[in-house]
């Protein structure tokens, strides 16, 4: 394991005076130096114990018979790349194979909030992610979820995480402070959970992270900020990110696979002449197929390069602000002495190939190829087996009933296409034997929220439209924001009650049943979130469930983000939940059928 | 007393919201924004409970029946001003008398390394200022001195603090941080006590302060970076600066009464482009006639800003940089939601004329008058009699004897003008009965370490060359860097003995006495370094001092500082200390006669 560097201090002395060898020495690199934001050809670099010991003009007085020589022939050598907030679940795989996927791409650090998991197994959840983190060769650093369940009185999470939970939490190694403090109108109500976590936070010197998705620059907003949370990544305009930064907060810009927060944000130094420093590069959510096929902070720097800034300051937004915000300047984010030996080697800054990661002194990958072993990390049972819905369900789950006439008018999900909110739309729909049929051709199906974290049973029905499927099918998935019980869409009962059984059959994942025929299947077995395979894996199979929804009609972009997020019961306008349709412009339960 | 933001957040947002009063609010006025780097006009700043809760456009809505209102007029809002390394004792004053003086000058932080007192009377002197700087009005952080004795094995200072001591001390409350790290060779050398409190620092999670006295910037440098210190203020050439930067460790440039460094470094950033955000302002020593004739840290931001930086770039330099530089950054160092309200009005970022200072939400100053009560600390008895000689001293006692012959060689300490480093001169005195003459028109006279922390009667007599005392006369001074035993130089024994004695009786200070007449006297009499009166008697006296020394022929510049460093036995050539002459080529004792 790595020292601090308190502990090692004096063999890193002792190899800088050249009176013991360095491990890792790599010659004639171009330092990338982010402190003093300039490029400082003919340097070398020694390495001891994970940590730098010199970088200067000659190391060759450390090295030994034992010492590895690297030419980096000119090249530039730059700090490993920081991810500054984001979740490992978003990718569909473990923190291991999510950290296997981003290395090669020269993502060293990255500061993750295990909300997902929270919502399903509480803070053992959280627990397996911390110490899966710990085990790796690169850093995670991990947030305590602030906000587990996200929408308390509208939902049922998996778990609940009370403030004293937090508070416990806070404590454990690893832990770098609190996770998005999503409930921005509990941070301006004084909330007494949201203050408590806040306080618990603060006091323990950690980092308070902030999530405040509202466009009100107002009142709300000059509150939150004077509430504690540290910085922001929900910001989209110059003027969010502007506001942010002048608050004392650090502007997080976000790249993920569905946000695109960077460019018009960036102007605030481009073209407003904001001081960079405060700001920060995050991806927060990354498809495994965006790790697989783009790339990580690599794509998110040279994306930021190719809006105009200087590679220098978008390289220092992606290390040392980042470190710095952290509190983990002197153990990160530069190539300095003292630090973690997290080096990228490069032979251009603007398109950032990524040819050599060292992580801690050691070769992760070379030329794109991960080269260290990182073996899968063996989670629990206890981890696995969390579909439970209490029954096998049948077509008849999914009824249904009117009290009686030929048709009624029914609240309906109106699915908008690249947008997170919802429309509440209304549909007169017939009813047959009192029961509420679909509307096919008028693209109304009907939406199921399967209760899967304590058996009940449960099955709330209502009506969505917006995915265009024109045939039978029914999609279901155990990923469903925030609490994460099962969300299934389908213009056919039968395929549906299909669908959840062959979920927890398999412990949780997304399916697609057309007709009977499961036309593809990705398995999350880990908490019906995550799966135990390869990040390249779950790709191939994500792919292949975006054809079959296509194959079933539904033309939507990103269509199943769109159905994972049907239950987030925290942003407009209707969503359903385990309780019933929510109505989150007033933030209550409201009926199916209008009265 | 102050609360922290942890607590008093649902107060801070109360009032940003508008549901409870500001205590204050500062109306229209231009937001020195040391975050974004801007200038914002129209900016309001509520404030309550001295921290800031809001800060914007409009803060009507937090102004109550008891609100006070300030109206800025237009003119700039800015941080209070940080000294990011400093020694209050410096200035012949204590740490109340010192803040009153400087307050007045928008200093509202600093950060202070009690050395001088822990070499006198060691924890319990450093406890002392710890605990009088907390309960001043603005923000006094402690350094535990690193080094003392700063020569281990060449004098014996009145105290010793060992690691344990150190790292005991850096639990205290308001401890910052390790103070100046001036062992430099120790550090390279790793030597155990170094390393230990170094460790210890960095293991609590606080900076470690440097002072990498050397020109060197070779191995011996980069040791030490790797070695743990965070910060450095010795340095005087741009290429120091840039090579301190560059390794991570901030560049602290340093205008100090008679420190004159940051000229030359700051075209490291005004020429040579590199970034300023690791750069720190400080003082380091400031004379008490500097703080009541020049100022403080203003003195040093206009000095910064006429060597060409721009103003939010030297304002940053003095608030933000340093606040971050010491994990400060969310407490202070900008106005900010949350941060202590310590607020300088000022009509121009230039001039920087000081029109009102707040700290903490409180009106401490406004135009150059301090208006809040600041009382006297009161120092125990144990601090104030420190001056035992073990008897009352004779002419004799410095007598210097050679064993025979009319004349012989001896070293001299040669002093040069405006220089810390002495020359090791030779110069041939005439003996008379036994008994080594000075000599008056070659400018040779006598110079005495006589011991005062443990009575032991101890007179290390030597010779001393370039005051120029032309008169019988004597001047002694128990200011005697590090280990402030007392240092008499004079051309006239018996005058000698009596300024000797004269700092007996009033427990130390300055005195000089020329023909048996007191001619001026600095009462010192908290440990023989400080004064209990205010920096303006003080600095008056001090002046008083300076005249009679020219009226007995010394015209060196700064010739008290001079005077002061000769016991300083860690810059080379020539010292004396309690054990002896001590040649600080070869770090060790000496015999003043050559064989």
């Amino acid at each position: 394991m790595l020292q601090p560097w308190s502990e090692i201090a004096p063999r890193l002395v002792d190899v800088a005076m050249g009176r013991k060898q360095a491990d890792l020495v790599v010659r004639n690199g171009r330092w990338v130096n982010v402190y003093s934001g300039e490029i400082v050809p003919g340097t070398d670099v020694a390495i001891v114990a994970g940590r730098f010991a010199y970088v200067g003009p000659d190391a060759g007085h450390t090295i030994g018979e034992g010492t590895r020589i690297v030419d980096a022939a000119g090249r530039y050598l730059l700090p490993g790349l920081c991810d500054g907030h984001m979740h490992v679940e978003s990718g569909l795989v473990t923190v291991s194979e999510f950290a296997r996927a981003v290395i090669p791409h020269g993502t060293t650090t990255m500061f993750v909030d295990p909300h997902e998991i929270a919502n399903v197994l509480g803070m053992p959840g959280v627990k397996l992610m911390n110490d899966e983190a710990q085990s790796l060769p690169v850093n995670i650093f991990v947030q305590v979820p602030s906000c587990v369940p996200s929408a308390p009185g509208l939902e049922n999470a998996g778990a609940t995480l009370s403030a004293v939970d937090v508070r416990e939490a806070l404590a454990w190694p690893n832990i770098i402070g609190l996770g998005e403090m999503m409930n921005f109108p509990g941070v301006a109500g004084n909330d007494p959970k949201m203050v408590a976590e806040i306080a618990a936070t603060q006091a323990a010197g950690l980092t308070v992270g902030g999530h405040y998705a509202s466009p009100d620059l107002g009142r709300a907003f000059h509150a939150y900020a004077a509430g504690g949370p540290a910085d922001d990544h929900e910001g989209t305009t110059v003027d969010d990110a502007i506001a942010r930064v002048r608050q004392g907060m650090r502007a997080m810009l976000r790249l993920g696979s569905a946000w695109f927060d960077v460019a018009a944000q960036v102007k605030a130094i481009t073209e407003r002449g904001i001081d960079p420093r405060n700001f920060v590069l995050c991806t927060d959510d990354s498809h495994s197929g965006t790790l697989v096929n783009d790339g990580h902070m690599n794509r998110v720097v040279r994306h930021a390069i190719a809006q105009g800034l200087k590679p220098i300051t978008a390289i220092q937004m992606a290390t040392l602000n980042t470190a710095q915000h952290f509190g983990l300047e002197r153990e990160l984010g530069s190539i300095a002495p003292g630090r973690r030996a997290d080096l990228i080697v490069t032979t251009d800054l603007t398109a950032l190939p990524i040819e050599m990661v060292f992580g801690r002194g050691r070769l992760l990958a070379e030329k794109g190829v991960l080269v260290a072993d990182i073996p899968a990390y063996d989670y629990p049972a206890s981890a696995k087996n969390t579909v439970k819905l209490g029954k096998r369900l049948a077509a008849t789950d999914f009824d249904f009933s009117a009290a009686g006439g030929s048709d009624v008018e029914v609240r309906v999900i109106g699915v908008v296409e690249n947008q997170a909110p919802t429309k509440a739309l209304q549909r007169r729909l017939p009813v047959e034997s009192g029961v509420v049929q679909m509307d096919r051709a008028g693209d109304v199906c009907q939406i199921a929220l399967v209760e899967r974290h304590r058996a009940t049973g449960g099955v709330v029905n209502a009506f969505v439209s917006g995915f265009g499927y024109d045939t039978d099918c029914a999609m279901a998935s155990t990923v469903a924001h925030d609490s994460h019980h099962m969300i299934i869409v389908g213009t056919n009962k039968a395929d549906m009650a299909q669908a959840a059984n062959r979920l927890q059959e398999v412990g949780g994942g997304i399916v697609l049943i057309a007709g009977g025929r499961e036309l593809a299947l990705v398995e999350l077995p880990i908490a019906g979130l995550m799966s135990d395979e390869r990040a390249e894996v779950v790709a191939e199979k994500a792919s292949r469930l975006v054809e079959a929804m296509r194959a079933c009609g539904c033309k939507l972009n990103n269509a199943y983000m769109q159905h994972s997020l049907l239950a987030l019961a925290v942003i407009p306008e209707l969503r359903i939940s385990d309780i019933g349709l929510i109505d989150v412009t007033r933030f209550e339960k409201t009926e199916v059928i209008l009265r």
